[in-house]
C-alpha cells in the first residue's frame, strides 16, 4: 500500500460525520437521504462527504440512478489498522506505568491512614 | 473522548512524513535536527508538522530551550485504534469472501485441467 492511500484513509476519518455515515453503514446500505437525516445537514453537504468516502474507497455506490444505495467498503481500515498496530506496546506500556503509579499512591494513602487511627 | 479529539489524532496521521516521524519517535526521543535528516526538508518545514503532531498529543517536547528533544506519546493512538476496532468483522468478512471466491477458482481450473487430460 502506498503512503498515499493511508493518507487518503485517515484524512477520510479526521471528520465525526464522515465517521457517523461510517457507524450507520456497518448496520446496512443506506441511500443518501437516510444518511443525511440524522444530520442538520444539506443533501450536497453530505453528498461532500460520500465523495470523500468514496474516493478513500470507504463506500461503495450502488448503480441505480434513482436510488444509488452506499455501502461500506472496510478494507482500508485493515491498513489503517495495521499501522497503528505498531504503536500499541507504546500506548499499554503507559497505562501500565499509570496504574504503577496510582497504585503507589493507594499504597500510600492506606500507610497514611493507618498511622492516623 | 470527544470526537473532535479523534478527528484531531487522524488528521495528524493523514500525512506520510509526519507517520515517519512517529516511527522515527518509536526509536527512542530525538531534537529536530535529527528529525529533518531523513527527509528532504527545511527545519521550519519539519517544524510545522511537529506542530501538528504536538497539537494533537502524539509527542512531548522537551524543554530544555537548546535541545528539545522530542518523544511519542501515543496514547491518542490508542483511541483510533478502538475506533477502527469495530469494523474488523466487515474487513475480515470481504477477505473470507475474496479466499473463498479464489478457492472456487482453484477448483474450477482443477477440473478443467483434469478434463484437458
Amino acid at each position: 500500500m502506498s503512503p498515499d492511500r493511508l493518507s487518503t484513509t485517515f484524512a477520510a476519518l479526521a471528520d465525526p460525520t464522515r465517521r457517523a455515515i461510517l457507524a450507520r453503514l456497518a448496520l446496512g446500505e443506506a441511500p443518501v437521504t437516510a444518511l443525511a437525516q440524522p444530520f442538520a445537514m444539506s443533501l450536497p453537504a453530505v453528498s461532500k462527504h460520500l465523495k470523500v468516502l468514496e474516493r478513500a474507497g470507504l463506500i461503495a455506490r450502488g448503480r441505480d440512478a434513482q436510488w444509488r444505495p452506499c455501502r461500506l467498503h472496510a478494507e482500508p481500515l485493515k491498513d489503517a489498522a495495521e499501522w497503528l498496530e505498531h504503536y500499541r506496546g507504546f500506548w499499554e506500556d503507559s497505562f501500565d506505568r499509570l496504574e504503577d503509579h496510582l497504585r503507589g499512591l493507594q499504597r500510600t494513602r492506606k500507610r497514611r491512614g493507618r498511622k492516623q487511627r
